[in-house]
């Protein structure tokens, strides 16, 4: 999936899959199709790490999963369990050095790590292992993971016991994969801001922060990691430990706006029916006088269809999206911002010519590809443009692990929904409202956290949640 | 765009940009954006001549456009005109030599050519050349279309006549682009089999097989090239010239029901609406009691809304799509063909259990990927799955650019609907009547070809089409 | 080896290995080896095109062997018999579709040729082929040679009889090897310019351009390929057949100079010897007084010896060679020329510092590098450089393959060697007197061709040799 | 420089350049000029840190130089001082993460580190940082020795202190460069086992592990960095401190048979006229009746020409190395050893046919090769072959970094000088004497290392010097 420049972006997908040693399976191939299902949650670098009794075999790079894996390296990565990553990566880290998983050696063997989310006290917790002489090869938070289940490893009976240890001393999002000589761990923060299924595979246990992903294997999807719990599959065995942590449930709303695959079942919800309802309340909450519904593909699809439903308006396509954009060597740096939409899309005249349209997006960052949208439409014979977001306006900082960009660069941030309409060119703007966004997931049973749209975090926030960012990065520039 | 490994292709997309020397335009940059919004025309190969005062310089090459090119490449091309061509091989032809445009020089100076369509006549015009003492590097028929223009050359005052001369010896179907050291010639065989459309981008004209790639480079679009018609490009002067030929027009019903885009506008009619209207034929023709329909993504989507549309039922999404696949390395060859839908494909389960759906494709080939697709829909819970076809059944050859499988592949040849739908695990199944297919195009001023449907055939065919395959192939294995 | 960029190259090797069909060799490995052992002959393309009852194969890109072929491709390639050529190109030939072997299909069924050596009436041929409507894929003079075999082969009775015509028709230096579904013919120019050797490996006929190259396969060499003589190869037999040209034999004299590996034995004569004896005829001719020998290597190494053991003086290695040395992509046009020397030698100080030198190298063409040279050679301290050349003066053009540079870039053409002695900065510079190496070549039954550096030339030349260049060349840009 | 499969590799070059803030200096290309001369030293991984005000950039791969970097990458690395490595890796560590220089942050800032040497005590030193929650990513020394930094770092109040600290600890063989953000040192281990020069350019220091590297940027050499010294250089300013350790020197004496380019001066000695010496030594003590000397090239030659000034005997070719030789694909495991010996060195017949040869090499190891050289010699006609090695025989294992076989794979064990000869099918067979070898450096004011000939080691081992391997290897498959 191609998302307009304009979007979010949030973290990181993971997979592992745990059999029993000399089971007959082939876990690289199987975390390969996992991710494979998983590639929309990252695009910029990808990983496996394979257990085969006990040795740890990691590859990983910058690109594509169909970029770094072919079937000869999948093949020559045999082994009884695995796990494997998906990143997508924030401004400066794109270095491959943060590509995970992570393998290192340590006292007790070795350890491999996935992790999708962002820790709020990262910096803190890099100081003091640095303060007894750590040393760093990267600037990723699942380093610090490492080292701290590492050091609690010394004092715990079990790499079980030291990971329930680490998720005392590490605050914020985190689904985490932990792969022992011979346990895999799964983990999920006490909030639950972050997806992570249970699935499995004949007798072989799957996680995965989408349940299509157990799909794609040809998995039966068994429940969600609950927040605060710990996972431990040991030979065949599954068991379910505390963690201890107590705290309110708030799983990131912006999953079910964007991020996750409308075919997965997400805190027992589907994603495409939240997407659903999320545009038959713009329907209600900001209906317009209009001819016709349109989408901007291929985010925007669920939200676009339930408006139609509701408001009674047929549901044309409007934007045809070029299949075949991938990383694009055109940079839009070089002043070709233009160029970049007209690649990816392009207007059905036919279908807009003369008409009043409502055109459903998933979200409004910046405005500027939803203005050239505008106005491509615009040129394309539409009559009068009303946008319409299933997000609620960005006006607040994510420390959990979405992207949002500088408030400065957000468009929601000091102006009106009439002042963005005159921005954007269009005719009209409405957000959802983030209270209807909360009730919308709370009536299916998911108390969710809208804190970049609100301002309310559901936990309290370190004084400075960037200390980990104030030494000088060193920078790994990548072989390609 | 990937195709469902049961759907059919045909061959080819062109693109050509024509500036007077010394214009400030970047030939080789807009040449790739219009190939870029053909691409789904032809994955296998890619190319792009330039033409800098005389002096051609050409590079192809097996892969996609992003593989083929890059920016540093683009620049390196700099020039006044430029024509390409994306290419979809047929089985045992993908070697590079094979890949267009073909550049050559000869007694009156360079050329180049890019070609679309099959001719019916090449292997006696190709013998006709050996016999003189012609040298073959390839088994195109461009190389066939070329030397044949050069031996006109001889006997003509103008690379124009040449053409004229050389479309009164070629049979079939053909959208040719050929560029002189000073003029670009675009040419359509009499019975306009394939499509070319005429665009302006400034004072430059631009050639391109569909108007979507007149979009992309935000050209406007003017009109088609007319059948038997000739057009010459010179010094920024357009002039049509008739080739004398006369036909019946007879264009190929095939690109509307699947290969064009759906924002193409072809022969005056939205490839959109066309859809949609075939869609609604087979709700009329074929209809059914059912609860929903779903397209299969994404070459049923608008037949689908046709469906919807004049049933009264719901149109919606039952199957997700994969983005990221792409030339996928695991090979279905490898027994994993079951893989390569799941890869793909994803039922959503939430939107289809207990329901009984209608399922629109655009075509039902040889039928294993269709019945993979029922075979899903039903595990994840469809009650009935009835399989509706745009394209009416496939039942003989092709001679004009689609790849239509041998006869004993076809699943339809030989078996009644009911027998499909045995064969295939449906409910029911329907395809579109050709007669149908034929009056809906007819019925917006389209007369089109329904051979491979209907055996019937627009023009004679010589007694011997293969005739130049007997040679022993040369085969070029390229560096990849 | 990597040549100092002031040296002179010639163009191409050639090798083939035939065998009877089913025969259980692999053709396309050992020609892959033979033309390993030839790389030294051209380091820009290479190819190999494989027979396989009747069927070709042909590989070939720009870039060494190593980077070209590889194990899994060579397995790719079964076959009966194959052919292949290392390319050195001149300046502007560099595309990729000048790479060879060509391989190509005309009425008779396929053909593969590989060629060295350059035709003096290229031009002419050329324009007769397209005044009949030939058309051309690449500037270089085999796809001249594989029309005019084509074009007699229609009036011949079988492929020999058509390529000895075709040798009553071309003039100039060629070294062929033409391989059609059951034959493989080699060929000599009627005054052996170049070298072509025969050998046998079991019961299997191997031609290649160099000795040393049927060592490498662990072959046995037979006897050289005669002027004028073509030889076939089929069904594991081999017949001699005569040209009916003749001409007096002139065999290139820098072929011994510089451009054969001294393992290889040419004209019946060992190379390395040949060089010996011109090192101590420069000894005798222009010896000097001094301290010590030290070779340019690798290309001086033998020459040195020769004059050493002729003068008595000792010969000690005076530079270093760096052995990683490969295209380096630090562009010497970008102002860092003496860059390009340092990486590639280094003094050796110790063995120099004070002395009187006898700087050996083979040739010195524009005296840009022998100036670097011997500068670095005086910054390490040697008291006195006397430079002697193994090769003449160059000052004439060569019409056979020789790349020697033009007239106004060649430092002997109006100098003396005072003269150049002053420009080098050496204390002295002496040249082999081409009437000495005539006679040591001649003594051992060798008449050579010394027309770069006499102005003689064995064959009469056509008035315009460079009329095939007067068209607009098309440029292919190779995918790198 | 392609060795002989049957030769020992020793690990690692460094080089290091270091110049005030701001001065108008590429270090990113004086080192990898520095380190190409040094490729010889390792050709498996290579890499470059450059240092920019305190940002450090890093890349590094499997590969060559050529390989690894080209001039955008190089220019993509500006910066004030730069550090790098080539690395020839031992059995089973030739993972990527193993490559150097490594680049790690810490409470203090970032630091760099390149390293060549082997320690004794990384198993202990390991544990002991494991111990205390210490994570590894590689299994190299060079990560240990940077814990170590680190850790002394937080009690020292400079980097130079912690360096000096970790010297009070590490122990082995070792020369390091190690790169903060506003110094770089460098350090040599208190016996001095590997070379490491000082050189300047222009106002900027350089460190080598070989003089000829200086030779290659344009630098001056200065001296070698003394054993237990360590060398501080900040802001252009350079500074010697004593580590106070004190052992007797012990420089490894094989780097003057071997590993070390002829053209470099090591502990104030010339490495070509050491290794003549070694060839006259052998001369003396073995000399045998016979025509003609001959080197195996390359690291024969400079013995040879030792021995036949010694003997009076004629020093000429016998065998020719093909300079194409990079890493072949053409594997040896596959049964074709034979077909790898063919492919790099061809017999001169012309020169050794009927000929009694006394065949220099540097050393005889496994035997294997030597075997098929002498067979190969044999076939071309000598009539005797009497093989010299300047290495006396291998029979123990080097614990300072040379790559020394398990003792059942080295001929010298268990055998007479006579029974290697009938191994080898050699007429007679001699190594140096140690003792001999000892006597030609120490004469020169060089006390050597000849443990892995002698048995003798100038330092006490700890009893498991192979602890570090103990653990479970984590294994990175590199992206190739």
């Amino acid at each position: 999936m191609i998302y307009p420049s304009d979007s979010l972006h949030e973290e990181c997908g993971i997979f592992g899959i745990a059999a029993p040693p000399g089971a007959n399976i082939d876990p690289a191939l199987d975390t390969f199709l996992g991710l494979f299902a998983l590639q929309h949650r990252g695009q910029e670098a990808c990983g496996i790490a394979v257990n085969n009794a006990g040795v740890i075999t990691c590859r990983k790079n910058n690109g594509l999963l169909m970029e770094v894996f072919n079937e000869k390296i999948l093949e020559s990565m045999p082994g009884d369990s695995a796990i494997g990553h998906v990143r997508y990566s924030t401004a400066g880290g794109g270095s491959v050095e943060n590509a995970q998983p992570i393998a290192v050696s340590h006292i007790k063997g070795n350890l491999a790590l996935a992790h999708n989310g962002n820790l709020v006290n990262a910096g803190e917790l890099r100081r003091e292992i640095e303060l007894k002489g750590g040393i760093f090869h990267s600037t990723s938070d699942s380093e610090i993971i490492a080292y701290t289940i590492v050091k609690e490893r010394l004092k715990s009976k079990s790499i079980e016991e030291a990971v329930q240890r680490t998720m005392h001393q590490i605050k914020g999002a985190y689904c985490l994969l932990a792969m022992s000589p011979r346990k895999m761990i799964a983990a999920r923060d006490p909030n639950g801001f972050r997806p992570l299924s249970i699935g499995m595979l004949g007798e072989n246990y799957i996680f995965a922060s989408e349940s299509c992903a157990i799909d794609a294997v040809g998995g039966k999807f068994l429940r969600d990691v609950e927040p605060g719990e710990i996972i431990i599959v040991e030979n065949g065995n599954f068991t379910s430990m505390d963690s201890g942590l107590r705290s309110e449930r708030s799983f990131c709303s912006f999953e079910f706006i964007y991020f996750a695959r409308p075919d997965s079942i997400i805190e027992g919800i589907s994603v495409e029916h939240a997407r659903r309802k999320m545009g038959a309340a713009l329907a209600r909450e900001s209906g317009v006088e209009a001819d016709i519904v349109c989408a901007v593909p291929d985010s925007g699809l669920s939200a676009a269809a339930g408006y139609a439903e509701a408001s009674g308006l047929p549901n044309v396509v409007g934007l045809i999206k070029n299949r075949y954009i991938g990383r694009t060597f055109i940079q839009p740096s070089q002043g070709q911002r233009e160029l970049e939409v007209r690649m990816k899309l392009n207007p059905m005249s036919e279908n807009i010519r003369g008409k009043r349209i409502v055109l459903i997006d998933d979200s409004v960052v910046r405005g500027t590809t939803s203005a050239r949208i505008v106005s491509a439409l615009r040129e394309a014979g539409a009559k009068e443009v009303h946008l319409r977001s299933s997000a609620p306006p960005f006006r607040f900082p994510c420390y959990f692990g979405t992207d949002v960009p500088d408030q400065e660069k957000l468009i929601a941030v000091g102006r009106s929904e009439a002042e963005i309409a005159t921005f954007l060119g269009a005719n009209s703007v409405a957000f959802l409202r983030h209270e209807t966004l909360y009730e919308i997931l709370a009536a299916d049973g998911c108390k969710s956290c809208t804190g970049c749209f609100s301002g309310d975090y559901p936990i309290e926030l370190p004084k400075e949640t960037d200390a980990h960012f104030a030494f000088k990065p060193i920078m790994y520039i990548n072989n390609h």
